[in-house]
């Protein structure tokens, strides 16, 4: 009865000690040291090596350590356990503050006036109010959902774009393939929160960012990508950058990371970059939640929020 | 019967012109070409001409096109006239846009990402969620409490501080003199959207500053002015920015606007400065709103939102 950290490009120090507070009766092993394979029950894993999970002949479930499933789901091995996705209120609070705060940056136009700022320019700038602005989330999960309604909250005008059909008050709900070109159509700010599979990979190219709209009321359009790298095609940004299709973008998650020193996104005068941090796991937070789980499952419970296989999240 | 525009500062041609679209039966005049003065029934100001208003034998009421009164209250010969301040959702959501923007911005640590994203490192920051954040809004009228209410359904820990007591659900509300040192002690990032007032003159300085937490979760503490340049003291808050009392600025306004070239603030590493637009006035939605008003007061009913005149606002 053991449960077993699986965890790369993390600090792993705060997860174990999180978990040694609130269970210190449970024997909790952090991979290398993972002692006799057989005794594993749990896995918590955050991009965990390939081919581990095959080893561990009594595995009963894996949960995910962060918003992500797709490096665990890209294991070709991974047994046919249950595998949970992590559904959290801290990260969720979290992700909302990084999407609220980048499509207000985008809507006040805070770039040019930094830039403004610099040249020591007292320049007011022509100033839409929010709900003359219209700001797109793709994929309404617990995260897109939440953002969407702070932001509704605020006076934007929302829609959202799931795969398969989703309702939340006050925000245009589109779906599937055929839904995409119309919503992208109304959006002046898009926001990307959709989970990576073999479906979304590459999905933010050259052609959905031509889709966006070009008659909003702010200069635009502008993306926000706070959700897996493997989604954009980094060099079809880039070009849309310097061709004027897309205004400015602001990029969390990158192709590789840590992002290459040799990234043009770097010193791109309009692009704001941050190193991966949009929605931080708490490990206290995110240790509370998966012991919930564990009880939950020991009692002869099902597990909550377990990835569809065929959908890959 | 005539309205008489009062403008200085300001474009003031779509300001006449929102007025001849929603009421082409109106007599609208815009100073100085005011026409015989006793026909000027009603007067829409902003920074108004001082002296004008006492050359107006039927003046019946006064509106402001702005959120503060304080240059129409300054004039020594003002009428003894109502004189109305405006509380318009459309000036409401732009104050609340900003505020969140700045609260995020420091609670983000977005200037120490641009400085991380310009030296080309990946480099996470640590970062509290929002419900670990202390934000005190001083003032809570129309604007202080919509952004008190926003800000606390991101997550943070929300107080506000008001001459009289007021209550904001989810909100601890502090009052008057005895409530500012408890107020201040536990404010980790500090919003001013106090009217001015000969009270409030000059009470952002050395020693308010001072009183504000050190213990907070994220480097503190931030202040953001979106009220009045006359309520705060330029000299006091740069050398609290010098000496780390405080570690970062946030101000739309200024003791003298436009801000002189040579002040400090345009190139201060920790400062934002914005050239004094959080909420501009949008003539249309106010010119709407101020007609209602006129046509309220014509039908025997009684202004709102007026001007107390002991307390200045």
């Amino acid at each position: 009865m053991a449960i077993l950290y699986l965890i790369s490009g993390w600090q792993t120090d705060h997860w174990v000690s999180a978990m040694r507070e609130l269970a210190p009766e449970r024997d909790v092993r952090l991979w290398p040291d993972a002692g006799a394979l057989s005794e594993i029950d749990y896995v918590l894993a955050w991009k965990p090596l390939t081919g581990v999970f095959k080893t561990l002949p009594n595995l009963k479930a894996i949960f995910s350590l962060g918003a992500g499933v797709d490096a665990i789901m890209a294991d070709p091995d991974l047994p046919g356990v249950p595998v949970a996705r992590i559904v959290d209120p801290d990260l969720t609070m979290r992700m909302t503050e990084y999407v609220v705060l980048h499509v207000l940056m985008h809507h006040r136009q805070q770039r040019r006036y930094d830039a403004v700022q610099a040249r020591r320019e007292w320049r007011p700038l022509d100033q839409p109010p929010a709900n003359a602005v219209r700001v797109g989330i793709m994929g309404l999960g617990a995260l897109g959902r939440d953002a969407a309604e702070k932001l509704r909250d605020l006076g934007f005008d929302v829609a959202g774009w799931s795969r398969s059909p989703k309702r939340v008050e006050g925000v245009a709900c589109f779906a599937g393939d055929d839904g995409l070109k119309p919503f992208l159509a109304r959006t002046d700010i898009l926001v990307c929160l959709l989970p990576h599979t073999p479906e979304t990979e590459g999905l933010i190219d050259r052609k959905l960012i031509a889709g966006l709209a070009r008659d909003g009321a702010i200069e635009g359009p502008a993306l926000i990508n706070a959700a897996r790298g493997k989604l954009q095609v980094e060099a079809d940004i880039l070009a849309a950058l310097d061709d004027g299709t897309l205004a400015h973008a602001t990029l969390d998650v990158f192709e590789t990371e840590p992002l290459p020193q040799e990234s043009p996104f770097w010193t791109h005068p309009r692009v704001t970059l941050t190193p991966h941090v949009a929605s931080d796991s708490d490990p206290l937070s995110l240790t509370r939640n998966i012991l919930a789980q564990i009880e939950r499952f020991e009692a002869g419970q099902p597990l909550e929020n377990l990835v569809d296989r065929n959908r890959g999240y």
